[in-house]
C-alpha cells in the first residue's frame, strides 16, 4: 500500500513515498524556493538523485509537479496508486486530540484553527484542498504537531492567566513537534529495556526550531513550546522564553509601535543569532567558540537553558530514568551532547565517550552502569505520519474489500 | 547609633527606627493611605501601638509626621539623633552593584533608573530629597533591591535577544526581592553548619510577589524575577512567565491596543486571583481547595511552577544542599512549604513534620537525616537596610571624631 507523508510550509513541500505497512521510503523529494520561476525540485529514487529549476508558481503546479514526476519514473502508474495521503498539520488546536481523516468538516476546522499558526494552517490545509480534488479515490489525513500534547495536566497546560480567558480563547500550552515526540517515545518504548510504560522520560528535540518534552508512563507531561512554538528555550534564531515586560520596553528603545513587528525580531532576530552575532547555525557557532566571546556564550547560554528545563522535568516528574536526543543538533553535535549530560553527571549519568561520538544513528550513548540511560535517535516524522495515515487506510481497505 | 530603615511605595511609608550595632527595634511604624484627607498613622514602640486616622497630603507632610511623632514621643530629641537613614530603592540597574550613600550624583542616576520601575524608583528618590533637606546632618543610604544579583553568570543575566539590543538599552535579569534573599543567605551562612560558602542553596521568597533564587558558594546565582518583577513563579496577582505571543493574541481578543493594559491585566488579574477566581491570598485559597476546582487548581499550579524552578536550579548548580522558606506565605503556610518539599523526596530530602508546623519562626524544617536541609527563616529586609546603612555611618563616624 502506497502512502505519501507531506510537510508544506509557505515556500516548501516535502514529501516522501511509503510502502507500507513495509515502512519502507520508496522515493523522496522537496520542492524549495516555491512560488518562484525558479524554483528548486529534489527528487530521490532507487539511489538516484535529481535536482533542477523549474518553475513552479503555485501550490498547485507543485503537486501535479511531484505526482507527475512520480508517473514518469514509473514509480506510480497512476495518481491512485498513491491510496492516502498524511499532511503534517501545524496547529490542531484543543480539537484535534488524534490524527484524522481530513472530511469536508475536518478541512473547515483546520482552516478556522489558522489563528493559532498563521503561516502554517492555511496553507496545509490548502495543500490538503489540492490533493483531495486531484487523487478523489485517495483518503487525506491530518497529523497533528499539538495533539501529543493536549492531554497533558492541566496545571502544566494552563497558564496562570484569568481562567475566563483560557475558557473563552483557548489560550494554553498546545506545544509543537509532537509528531516527533510521538516518533521517539515509540522508539524508546522499544528499545528501552522493559519498554516506557514505568518510566520518565525527557526527550530534546534540538533543531533550529527546538522542544523539549517530559514523558510520564508512556504520557506526554510537559513541552517547552507553549501557546506557539516562539516559547521554551533558545533557538536558532527565537528567543524562546523572556520576560514579557521586556516587549512594549524594547518597542519603545526601537521606535516599533506594532508589536507584530517585535515578535517578528524575537522570532528571526534573536536566539544564537542573536547572542552571537554569527550564525543561527549550530554548525557555525561550534566553528567559531575557541576564537569568538559570543559565539562561545551563546553556547553556554543554550546548554544552561536546556539543562534548567531538563531540571525542572526531572524534579515534576519526580526523576528521570531516559534522557533522548533527536532533529538536526541533537543527531549530530556530540559536543552539545556532551555538554548537557555533564550537567546531569551529579545525579548519577555517565556518559559513553565512544558512542557519544556517533553522528545520526540510533545508538546508546550512556554508559551500562549510568543511572540515568540516554540515546540519540534520529526523528522520523514523515513515517510517524506514513503510520498514522496506514492505520487509517487499512480500515477503510477492511470495509471496502 | 539611631537608624532608621525606609521603605516607601506610592501610597505608603513604611520605617523602622533600629538601635545599632545591637540591632535593637526601638520602634516602627507605617503610614497608609497616604496623600489622602483619611490616611492611616500606625506607630508601635515600647509595646504600646497607636493608629489614627490623619490628613497626610503629600510626601513631606508624611515625613514630618513620623519625624515629630518621635519627638512628641521622647523616642529622639532632635531630629539628627537619627545619623543615618537607609532607603529601599527599587531599581538599581547595572550601576549599583551595592548599596550606596546618595550623593546628589547618586541621586540623580536613581531618578534616571526610573524608567526599569516607574512606579517605586521616582518616589524613592523623592522621598531621599526629603530627608536631606530636613536632617542636613545625616547621611542618606540606597540599598537596592536588584544589586544582589547584578554579578549573577551572563549566561544567567542575559536574555537570547540581539547583544546590542543588551548593550544600548540594557535589556536584562535585574531580578528582585534582592534585599531579602541576600538577608536569608546571611542568616543561613550562621545557622547551617560549616556555613555556606562551599554549598548550593535556594531560597524561596513566597509573599504576594514570590521570587526564587539560586546562591552558589554564597554568591547568587540566579533568580526566577527578570527584566522586571512581573516575571518568575506565579503570584498573587502576577502570571509570572508566559509565552510572549500571547498577548498580542489576547490583545486582539479582549480589544486591547495599548499593550500596557495587557501587561496591567497580568499583573493585577492573574497568578493565584486569575485561576482561583477567588482572590489574590493564599489564606483564601487554602481556606477553599477543599470545596472549590478552581482553589485546588490555583495550589498546584502554584506548587508544580515553585518545583520546576527548584529542579532548574538544582540542575544548573549541579545539586543542592539547603532550602530556604521566607516572606508571607514561606512563613507561615505549613502546607506550602510540605507540598513543594514532598515533590524533592525523590532526591532524598525528608520534612520534619512537627517542626514544619511552625508559623513564622526560624527553625529546621527537615529532619537530620535528609539530604537537603530545609530551614523556615522569617526575612527582615528593615534589618538588612539598618545593617548597610549602619556600616556607612560607623565609617563615617570614624572619619568625624
Amino acid at each position: 500500500m502506497k502512502i505519501m507523508a507531506i510537510n508544506a510550509g509557505s515556500s516548501t513541500l516535502k514529501w516522501k513515498l511509503f510502502e507500507m505497512p513495509e515502512k519502507v521510503t520508496i522515493a523522496s523529494g522537496m520542492i524549495d524556493r516555491l512560488g518562484s520561476p525558479k524554483a528548486i525540485f529534489k527528487l530521490k529514487y532507487n539511489g538516484k538523485k535529481i535536482e533542477e529549476e523549474k518553475a513552479i508558481e503555485s501550490n498547485d503546479v507543485a503537486v501535479l509537479a511531484v505526482l507527475d514526476a512520480l508517473k514518469d519514473m514509473d514509480i506510480i502508474q497512476r495518481y491512485e496508486d498513491i491510496v492516502a495521503f498524511g499532511h503534517r498539520v501545524v496547529a490542531g488546536g484543543e480539537e484535534f486530540k488524534k490524527s484524522a481523516i481530513v472530511t469536508d468538516e475536518n478541512l473547515q476546522k483546520i482552516m478556522d484553527l489558522s489563528e493559532y499558526a498563521p503561516l502554517h494552517n492555511k496553507i496545509e490545509a490548502y495543500y490538503i484542498d489540492v490533493f483531495k480534488k486531484l487523487v478523489p479515490r485517495a483518503i487525506q489525513v491530518a497529523v497533528f504537531d499539538t495533539s501529543f500534547f493536549v492531554d497533558i495536566p492541566a496545571m502544566n497546560y494552563l497558564y496562570s492567566i484569568d481562567m475566563d480567558d483560557y475558557k473563552k480563547y483557548h489560550t494554553r500550552r498546545y506545544g509543537a513537534h509532537g509528531t516527533s515526540h510521538r516518533y521517539i517515545a515509540q522508539r524508546l518504548d522499544k528499545i528501552v529495556d522493559g519498554g516506557i510504560q514505568d518510566k520518565n522520560v525527557i526527550v530534546l528535540h534540538l533543531g533550529s526550531g527546538a522542544s523539549i518534552s517530559a514523558i510520564k508512563q508512556g504520557k506526554a507531561f510537559d513541552i517547552s513550546m507553549g501557546f506557539t512554538p516562539l516559547a521554551g528555550i533558545m533557538m536558532s534564531s527565537r528567543s524562546g522564553d523572556i520576560d514579557f515586560s521586556i516587549l512594549p520596553y524594547l518597542m519603545r528603545k526601537l521606535g516599533l509601535t506594532d508589536i507584530n513587528d517585535m515578535i517578528d525580531i524575537l522570532n528571526n532576530k534573536s536566539g544564537l543569532l542573536g547572542i552571537s552575532g554569527i550564525s543561527p547555525d549550530m554548525r557555525d557557532i561550534e566553528a567559531n567558540e575557541d576564537t569568538n566571546q559570543r559565539a562561545k556564550l551563546a553556547l553556554e547560554m543554550y546548554r544552561n537553558r536546556i539543562l534548567k528545563f531538563i531540571g525542572s522535568y526531572i524534579a515534576e516528574m519526580g526523576g528521570v530514568d531516559v534522557l533522548a536526543f533527536t532533529a538536526g543538533v541533537g543527531e549530530n553535535s556530540s559536543e552539545v551532547r556532551e555538554d548537557i549530560m555533564s550537567g546531569l553527571e551529579f545525579m548519577g549519568l555517565k556518559i559513553d565517550d565512544e558512542n557519544n561520538h556517533v553522528r545520526g544513528k540510533e545508538i546508546k550513548i550512556t554508559t551500562d552502569d549510568s543511572k540515568i540511560t540516554a540515546y540519540t535517535i534520529p526523528t522520523n516524522e514523515e513515517l510517524m505520519i506514513a503510520q498514522d495515515t496506514y492505520s487509517f487506510a487499512r480500515l477503510l481497505d477492511g470495509f471496502r474489500s
